[in-house]
């Protein structure tokens, strides 16, 4: 399983991914989920991939490495593009190619090839945008009234967000709950796990200004989990006593 | 879609269930999940039902008017045995009498007839139980470890049980925690609705001391709502600002 989040508020865009890869529960292993494009200043680009982890990184190597535009006849990378709108069509060209090539196995094997993909940043002289792109290539949007998107396990860190989440959020509040969604996920599914890794990009400024990995036991993270549950314990206490059973 | 929870601890057990069918979006009905079989002073048992609902009214009918133990030939009804543990061997024979009556359309049409139900509750001499029946009639049951089953569009409301629930929780909290975990899963799927139906019996009494129906606009309940979603929008706020963004 795989979890990811990203958050679109006024200040900016973050992105929230976990790490973990599991094929059963006895083969679990490590990989970056959560990839980022940049030029400072001209563009910056957060992908995180949910699915098929062999789509998700033909994905990824085939847009750092360029493929040829079916209509134009030039090679053309992740970088190529003018707005953030014709990267989001080029994440969906990519992954079209990728299912084309394996559209043979995919019949064959009957296996699920399925992927999902997050795809946030700016580009110079565009707006900051969130796109969702699913394995047809097509995509939506996120806006201020549905200011996050979520990919991969996404219901036990749903309830957080339809609760704390506007367009109006600060930055570091987005941040915080991006990460305790990404603790209630982690607590209740066991193929969601450690470590983290964290974009976050200020609008306009095209460029990252958080770019990092949680590790297991990083102080801050360890510190949220313990109050983020002690809250979630003490807030049915301060609820008054139901009135539905007599003492 | 339905939600239902059971919650054992120390003393007593409480059921939720919601009331919502749905056979797609725009075919969306009200009809009781949760049923209680009670001979005060003697027995008491809920049933809570999710999954195919033809199946789950035929077992409950086939329950409440009796059938041929094959073994015995005896007509046998839900209020017909010693134990918690043979009540809920009952439930599974009903569950499989269903299913075999089913068994040739299951097969014809493709259908899904699966049904889960929680079977909980106590019988004079016996101690205070909670099992989750499956379709193939065999059963788990809920411990001092694991004091709560879901049964359902379970994942929503499974952080606060994760957090919030031990065995030593007193009674009208877990009524109350049982409640909020209804509420998160409302919140986030519509194929789960109002009203609610709320059962609890104390431990040792064989009998029900709430058994009731929270309709929309109940105050009680909409208080829950309200301070639910005030305390998880403030809880966030009370985490320390993290040091991975430098303003």
């Amino acid at each position: 399983m795989t979890y990811c989040v990203g958050l679109l508020v006024e200040d900016g865009l973050v992105m929230v991914a976990d790490t973990r890869t599991n094929a059963g529960l006895d083969n679990i292993a490590t990989f970056q989920k959560l990839h980022r494009f940049e030029v400072p200043g001209e563009r910056t680009i957060g992908i995180a991939t949910a699915g098929n982890l062999a789509v998700s990184q033909a994905v990824i190597s085939l847009m750092s490495d360029g493929f040829e535009n079916s209509e134009t006849g030039i090679l053309e990378t992740i970088y190529d593009h003018p707005t953030m709108f014709k990267t989001a069509v080029y994440v969906g060209r990519a992954i079209n190619e990728v299912m084309r090539l394996n559209a043979g196995a995919s019949t064959t094997m009957g296996a699920g090839f399925d992927v999902t993909m997050l795809v946030g940043g700016q580009v110079r002289g565009g707006r900051l945008r969130l796109f969702m792109v699913y394995s047809a290539g097509n995509f939506i949007e996120a806006t201020e009234d549905t200011p996050y998107l979520q990919i991969g396990e996404h219901k036990y860190g749903k309830p957080i967000l339809d609760r704390a989440i506007t367009f109006q959020t600060k930055l570091n509040d987005a941040l915080k709950i991006g990460l305790i969604s990404m603790d209630s996920t982690m607590r209740s599914n066991l193929g969601v796990g450690m470590p983290i890794d964290l974009w976050l990009t200020r609008r306009d400024t095209m460029e990252s200004q958080v770019a990092t990995r949680i590790e297991q036991g990083e102080p801050y993270f360890h510190d949220l989990r313990e109050r983020w549950s002690a809250a979630l314990r003490s807030a049915h206490q301060a609820i008054p006593v139901p009135p539905y059973l007599k003492s």
